[in-house]
């Protein structure tokens, strides 16, 4: 095992310094290369069947962020974040959803799309017969996977985030038109840079304690 | 900024190094320092409120891992992984659950419980009152937080991992008497190391292109 690729410490590190951020400065910036960067992490996230049933807007526009904070009990980490991370699942799953990304897969691996006959029809099969209702709670479930992505490598690099599942929903589906493409909001994450005066990050870090958590069988 | 910390292009490696192993070895087995430093990444993931409304099961024993492979549609890696992980939400969320999380605050932070009362009543007043299937489905989402943040903490170790929801949640409740724990299944994971024989490792991730998955606004 490759030592220099092992930073166990500093991961542990980086998520004890993470902190649900209460107060972003808003004069602070992410840079081009560490949007990029954190981008790069929620596209590289895990999914199931690798569908990704989900798309993600990255928001900077004064105006729609000042309307998204009315929508979100006027958190102001909404409107002063550098960025606002916005993932939203699939209202519906298509065909032609699963079509598409059998033709990335085929292109991505330079097969032909015979040879991924049986995971079109797995896929096909377990998904389109299922309730609406089913399936955008599974798709509201694959943007969480990323969630936990971004929050540790936007930790591992510094940058500051809030998770927030505290607004209206159907408020941001009709301030972001989200409904006509075919999605519906899941959960937000404003990204950035920590205020000094936000005093919660000083508060000691509460989780269950191991023995709480976990079961050993 | 701490650049050693800034451990930038190591984290994008290790996203791309991971896959959904589909082999693992069984002869590897996770050392007891990996192990704990994996579940404290899930101990320090965030959820909602900070509640963690879930328990997490660390499976090794050999009958029960057998038991589960067929309530899996015997995917071999249930049962041939290091370790299996089963990540299970609160089927009911209680006062009580509430209370212990107020005097786990209490206790860290040192703070009295009074000084709690506003949030306590705000948890109290938004979760006790939803539906249960609603909250189910909530706590299910808090584990994919956790999950997301496995598997970036495992592949930053170079271990591997296959996120897995294909299995038969009832049978799984039943197995390991999650019911009579106020437990459900949410999703499980195989922890270990590949076996060089996986084919999978060697295809090339498939992904959506950034102007499929990311618009900016």
């Amino acid at each position: 095992m490759d030592l220099e690729l092992k930073t166990k410490p500093e991961y542990l590190e980086s998520l004890q310094w993470r902190y649900a951020t209460k107060k972003f400065d808003s004069s602070k910036k992410l840079s081009e290369d560490d949007l990029n960067e954190l981008l790069e992490s929620i596209r590289l996230s895990a999914s199931s069947y690798g569908l990704q049933p989900y798309e993600v807007l990255v928001i900077t526009d004064e105006d729609i962020r000042e309307k998204l904070k009315a929508a979100a009990w006027n958190q102001s980490q909404v409107a002063e974040a550098s960025h606002l991370i916005v993932f939203a699942n699939y209202a519906k799953i298509t065909e032609e959803h699963v079509d598409a990304y059998m033709e990335n897969i085929a292109e991505t691996r330079n097969v032909s799309r015979g040879d991924l006959q049986g995971l079109e029809d797995m896929i096909k099969s377990t998904t389109l017969s299922r309730p609406q209702e089913d399936l955008q709670v599974w798709g509201s479930k694959q943007t969480y996977i990323a969630l936990g992505n971004l929050l540790s490598a936007a930790a591992n690099m510094r940058i500051d985030t809030c998770p927030m599942e505290g607004f209206d929903n159907a408020k941001f589906d009709e301030i972001l038109n989200l409904k006509e493409k075919n999605l519906q909001s899941s959960v937000i994450i404003p990204v950035g840079y920590r205020s000094e005066d936000d005093s919660y990050q000083d508060l000691e870090k509460v989780r269950k304690s191991k023995s709480d958590l976990f079961h050993f069988v």
